[in-house]
C-alpha cells in the first residue's frame, strides 16, 4: 500500500529518509511516495492546501502522513483519520481542515497505543518514532480504531473566504507555487460560465478576462486563468506573478464586471 | 516497470507528487524514479541534456516522461516516441533532440487517445492530466501506437556545435553542474587520445592539458578534464569554475596545440 | 533489499537517478530511499554524521551507500563494510568514523573487482560507474568478500570531543538542521538524570535547564533540549539558533551548574 509523507523537513537533514527506513523495516512491501518535504518550518496552512490538493490522486487505501508539527512533543493529540477510503495520520493543529472541508461524520481516533510507536520515543522526532511506524502498521492494513479512542471533534483552522459581492466576487491570494503564480480561493467554474466578461482586481492591477493557457498571454504581462485546482490564478508568461506583481498570502482579489 | 520523472515543478509544490499519485493509481506494479524536478522553469535545452545524459543508464522498457512544458494547454503536441527499447512520454517543443541526436527513423506517436487521460484534462497541468496516466498505461504494456497516428517529424532544437579548427577543436559551454563544473560540448575521447600537448582556453584562461580526476589539480586552479558524459568540462578543484570563472552557457572554448 | 543513497549530488543534476537507474538495472528487485543528497559539497563529516544518525532504522539487510567523494578518481579505495547485518558502501576517505564509533573488529573489503563495476568507469563519477553497480550486486546477495581483499585499516576523521570538566561537562556544536537547531556532541542521558540543575553556555548566552519540547520554550528565546539522536541541542522556538545566536560548528558548549 501506498504510503505518502508530507512534512517540513526538507531535504538537507537526515529526517525524511529515517522515515522511510522506519517504516520499510515494519512494512516492506509498502510503497513510499514523497507528496512534499519542503512546507515551510511550521506553515500548517501551506501543507494543508497541498494536502487537500493532491490526497484524491492517490489510490484507495493511501495512508497519508503529515509531519508540519511545530507542536511535537506538547500535549496536542495525533490523530488517524480515515477518509473516502484513504486514511490521514497527522498532528491536531489544523492540517487537515482544508482536505476534510465538506466531510460530513468525520472520524478521528486519538494515536495513543504506544505498541504501534518505536520503542523509545523522543520528544523532538515523532516523525520518526510515531508518525512512521503507525503509518507502516495502518498500511499494513491495522484498524485505526486499534491506535486509540475516537475523538469528537479536530483542530481547525479558520480559513480565508471567497464570496459573491455586488454580481462579482472577492477572495484572497492563499497560496503560490515555485513558477511564481498566485492561488486564488476564487472557484473557477462560475467565472468560466460566466457569459458577461469580467475584470480580475490586485493590488491595483486590472487584468480582463481568462487565458486559456499560461502561454496564450503576452510575455510579461498578469493573466488570470483556472488553474489545476479549479481555482482562479494570477500568473505570468514568462515571469512570477507573485514576485513581479509584489503579491502575497491574503491579498484581497476582486472579480468585477467590465465596464 | 520503471518510469521515470524529468521535470521543471520544483519541490516546493504538490506537482511531482501527484503525477505520482496517478501513475500509481493505473499501474501500482510500476517503479517510479526522479531524475529531476529541477530543471529551472521552461529550460527545455538543459532538460534535453540531462534526458541524453541519463536514458541508456535505466533498464530496458523505462518509460521517460519529461514535462517542461512551457506551451502546455496550447496546440503543441504530446509525444511517445519508442526508442531503443525504452520509450518517452514529452511536449514537442525540441526536448527530444539531444537523447534522439544519431536516431534514424525516430518514431513518433500524437497522443491524443483521451482514454487514456483522467477524465478531466485542465489546461495548466498535464503533467497529472496526460503524461502520468499515459505513462502509467506505458508501462503496464501499452503499445504507443494505440495513443494517436504516427507524426512524420518532431521539433528539434538548433544546438550549439564543436568542430576542428586548424588543428584544434572549438566549442562551447553547453552545461552546469552542482559542482560548478562548465560542460562543453567538445568529446574527449580525441583529446584523450591526441599525442600532442595542449592548451584549452575559455573567457582569457589558459589551461594545459587534461587532469586525471578532480582533485589532481591544484585547489582554486582551473582545470581541464573529461567529465562523465564523455565531454570536455572546465572544473575547480575544491571551488566552482561557473562562479569563479565567470562562465557561462554559449561561452567558446578552444583546445589549440601548446606552443 | 533497500539500499539507500546519501550523497553531496544535489537534486538540480541528473546524477542520483543516474544511479537509480543502473542500480534498478542490476537489481530490479531493490528499494532505493535517499537518505540525503543535499550534503554541502565534499562535507564528509556532515555525511558522517547523518549516515550515523540514520543507518540502523533501516531494516537489516540494507546497503548503506555513501558518494561524498571528492577523491574520486584519485587513488583512494572504495570499501564495503559489513556491520550489524548492514552493509555500508563508502570511499576510504573517513565518512564511515562515526556510524563505526564504538565497533569492534570492523571488517572492510577493498572494491576492486572490476566484474561488478559498469563496463566503461569513468575518472569523475564513480556514483554510477562503480559504487551503483556495486551496490546493486550487494543487495541482491554478494558477498562482500567477492568485491576485494580485506583491508586492515579505515581512514578515519579526528572528531571534537565532549567530556567531564569541573563536575560540569563541555563540547562543541557538531551539526546544524533546517530548523537552525545546533546539535553539539554532549550525550543527552547524563543531563537527564542529572539531580542539581544547570546551566547552558554557547557563544556568551547561558540557558538554564532542560526544555521537554521545541514549542514548551518562550518564543524567540534560546533554549537547551535533548534532540532526537539522544544529543544537546541549542535551539530556538519559532526561530533559529544557528543565524539567530550565530552559531558554528565547532562552538564551544559548556554544561556547567547553576549558581
Amino acid at each position: 500500500m501506498v504510503v505518502t509523507l508530507l512534512t517540513d523537513f526538507g531535504l538537507e537533514d537526515e529526517y525524511a529518509g529515517v522515515m522511510k527506513g522506519v517504516i520499510h523495516s515494519i512494512n516492506p512491501a509498502s510503497t513510499i511516495i514523497d507528496l512534499c518535504h519542503q512546507i515551510p518550518p511550521g506553515d500548517i496552512e501551506r501543507a494543508g492546501w497541498l494536502l487537500a490538493w493532491s490526497w484524491s490522486y492517490f489510490p484507495k487505501g493511501t495512508v497519508h502522513v503529515v509531519v508540519v508539527d511545530p507542536g511535537v512533543g506538547s500535549t496536542r493529540r495525533v490523530l488517524a483519520v480515515p477518509h473516502r477510503g484513504h486514511c490521514f495520520l497527522a498532528p491536531d493543529n489544523g492540517v487537515l481542515t482544508q482536505a476534510l472541508t465538506g466531510a460530513r461524520r468525520v472520524q478521528a481516533y486519538s494515536v495513543k497505543n504506544r505498541k504501534f510507536f518505536l520503542p523509545h520515543v523522543s520528544n523532538t522526532f515523532h516523525g520518526r518514532d510515531i508518525f512512521a511506524p503507525v503509518a507502516a502498521h495502518l498500511s499494513s492494513g491495522l484498524d485505526p480504531r486499534q491506535l486509540g479512542h475516537r475523538v469528537s471533534s479536530l483542530k481547525r483552522l479558520s480559513l480565508r473566504s471567497a464570496g459573491h459581492r455586488r454580481g462579482g466576487w472577492v477572495g484572497q491570494v492563499i497560496q503560490w507555487d515555485r513558477f511564481g503564480n498566485a492561488v486564488t480561493n476564487l472557484p473557477g467554474k462560475p467565472l468560466k460560465r460566466s457569459k458577461v466578461s469580467f475584470e480580475v482586481r490586485v493590488q491595483g492591477y486590472r487584468i480582463q478576462g481568462l487565458q486559456r493557457s499560461y502561454s496564450s498571454a503576452t510575455e510579461g504581462i498578469p493573466m488570470a486563468i483556472i488553474g489545476s485546482r479549479g481555482l482562479l490564478e494570477i500568473a505570468i508568461n514568462g515571469g512570477s506573478a507573485i514576485r513581479d506583481l509584489g503579491l502575497s498570502i491574503g491579498d484581497r482579489v476582486e472579480v468585477v464586471r467590465s465596464q
